[in-house]
């Protein structure tokens, strides 16, 4: 089962979830004030969004970089910068790699930094900052704090490396709050639940809708909110649309 | 051509035309402050999403009301409250109603609702507001600014409908702004040349998703915006994933 | 009176007034989408911060410009741009003053100016664009729409002057909403029946902080809203401190 | 040298410093999600609006209560609800007192609140939330988690205590990041420099605006932004208004 594609996976782990504990993790790793900084978060898919609005809510200016040119403009609309990530480089004072791609921040990128720059992984894996080539321009590498590696570059500017490039949510931070992880957890159970009962085909099969939307009522129950429900006559109405 | 579900069109048109148009339209019509009031914003689709964001933007307490779980859990983790509209009718002074649906507000609605509250549709056609039930519980109805109708109810209250229930963003302000028809008008064009050219079997079709994309890539240049390109070796990690 | 000194008056006025009414103005005048533009404000006092945040909540990159150091890093802590006005204008697509002084936007600003920019004023009297500079770069100047007047610059640069260069707010819009009218009413006349009843000596007088409390507690209970009350112990403790 | 009175004290450390590290605190401490909460912020001083702000950066529903009308239609206008602190009792998930006054949460609040709710002190000593009357209610007190502790009702419901009551920033986090502590030291550098060489008779005394001045400056030095300056003719133009 793709839990991943799941509504309540991707829109709440992954934007919420990771929105709030991946700064919550370069916080705690650095104890810099992001109100005032700028950041730039590399990658505006669903977790990149959930970066950039809490870097927003955090009072950072917030820089987006893209290859995708629908993203960049949803980024542009609202109301964030987006140029090439060796522009944004030179800006930043933090960057936060979200894309799931390899080598995001690398080579000229790592030349324009400014000095104390700080550089983390909210994506993927370690491969999202390209840690060969800022070894390369190091002199040396000094751990400052937990999690926290100083490269010192050769020409004199030091860059901080948060939790090695790997999750900078897992390790400098507790992970996903409960609450994200209780709709997780749920739609792994009842996805299990259905492969179990319905027998599909073997392959990659989607939630279907109707666990998704199980998931959201759990959810919605727990906080105690009550929602709207359809009459009969809205929705003939709809059908009569779609 | 569904030119209606392009990216380009949804995301942009939808979600940030109908944000910005749908709140000039009710300032021009009433002169009120957004900043410091209650907005109800029925329906948190595209178009509810832009008009909720814009509310907030502006200063509101925002309340949504919506029929669907997934929809109502992602209102609530944007930091809005979700309630049933009955409840929501209590406490708003101001209601744009964005479903595409009809009767989404009616009947016990209008008997709670503040002296002084605001009626708008951003969403459809004169239906989501139950104007009948509106004109049932009036002793008469006088227009007191223009576009704005004063429904004088027999309880002593009054209750301002805009623009007679029609689409507040086309009636009482300029319709979309020029750079989103901009984009809506160029999926149209270029899905008219992709029929001549290609000529589909008759039917429904989808905007193919490089036409979307160059639409976006056209307004990201006239914008002097530039993105960053996949390298070959980024396209092959990605391909190796997906 | 000072009525403009009272926080009944700069605070909700000048910030919250001003802040909606004047980027109503800009909309209503070029049907412009904020959302995905760089707004620049000028002047970041009490109606610079709530234009600057409307425009921020329009969707707007926001750059703001400054003379006093305070404000400029308390606009940058706001997660704002700052940077001196020759550097914005060429980043604007509008243009906002909001400073009380003249000549804020002139000369070299005017000729790096992006071709289609946007300039209004939001602070005082029509002297802070340098109207007459802006006259001697133009060939000629058009009325495009109404309260919208294009100088077009002999280098084939077209700029955008709104209502003369006079209140957008007051020109192209009605001006403060009638909430926040009600209380700078509110406070002329307890101010006036102050000076009636208690005849200070002739000269420039503060409005007393009881009056400017009164008027908002009256403001309070038009919305319904009641707050907590000081016990004596309380009371007491604060007492004890100051 | 009251340094707290200072516009680079107050402005910064209170606002931008202490609504970080306080959600930072109540994050670290909690591990649970901010976005989709409904956070209660005590008081709307400036400690209380930089709480209030993050509260809704984080994706909060922010209600905010206090004591002093002008401050209360204040939060309102900045989009925030406001009620007293028994009604925000029955609502809230979080709770953060930023008062400076004592037992701002207490007695009847306590008996509504909701189960799980999390109480956290933000403002003074630890005299805001009112722990004799916690501790009453409870039959016994366990901790939960490093810094959390769990009062379990008679009734059955557990309300979690952060850092004892004491200051959530300090205790369960690492207080305000280093940027905002820069320049609280430099005011009290060039504060005690100033009494040296001046010799100001015994008392209380304002930091001098020029120091003020001067500590923002070299904070925006320190970020290499540029501001405008005043030209002559402005200065005149501004000393004819003042």
């Amino acid at each position: 089962m793709a839990v991943n594609d799941a509504d309540c996976k991707h829109l709440f782990d992954n934007r919420y979830g990771t929105g709030q504990s991946a700064w919550e993790g370069v916080i705690r790793a650095t104890n810099l004030s992001i109100a005032g900084s700028v950041a730039v978060v590399v990658g505006y898919g669903f977790v990149g969004k959930g970066v950039a609005m809490r870097a927003k809510g955090l009072g950072a200016r917030v820089i987006v970089t893209e290859v995708q040119p629908i993203r960049a403009i949803e980024a542009i609309m609202d109301g964030f910068e987006v140029m090439p990530i060796v522009e944004a480089a030179r800006l930043g004072d933090f960057f936060v790699t979200v894309t799931g791609n390899r080598d995001v921040i690398a080579g000229e990128a790592f030349e324009v930094m400014k000095d104390g720059a700080v550089l983390a992984n909210a994506g993927h894996f370690d491969v999202e900052i390209c840690k060969p080539h800022l070894a390369k321009l190091a002199d040396r590498v000094e751990i400052v704090r937990p999690n926290v590696e100083a490269y010192r570059l050769r020409d004199g500017r030091t860059l901080y490396l948060l939790a090695e490039g790997r999750l900078v949510n897992l390790i400098c931070a507790d992970g996903h709050p409960v609450e994200v992880m209780d709709m997780t957890f749920s739609l792994q159970l009842l996805g299990l639940h259905h492969v179990i009962t319905n027998r599909p085909v073997p392959g990659l099969h989607s939630i279907p809708l109707d666990i998704d939307t199980r998931v959201a009522s759990m959810r919605l129950a727990a906080w105690g909110t009550s929602i709207d429900m359809l009459t009969p006559e809205q929705k003939l109405y709809q059908a009569s649309w779609e």
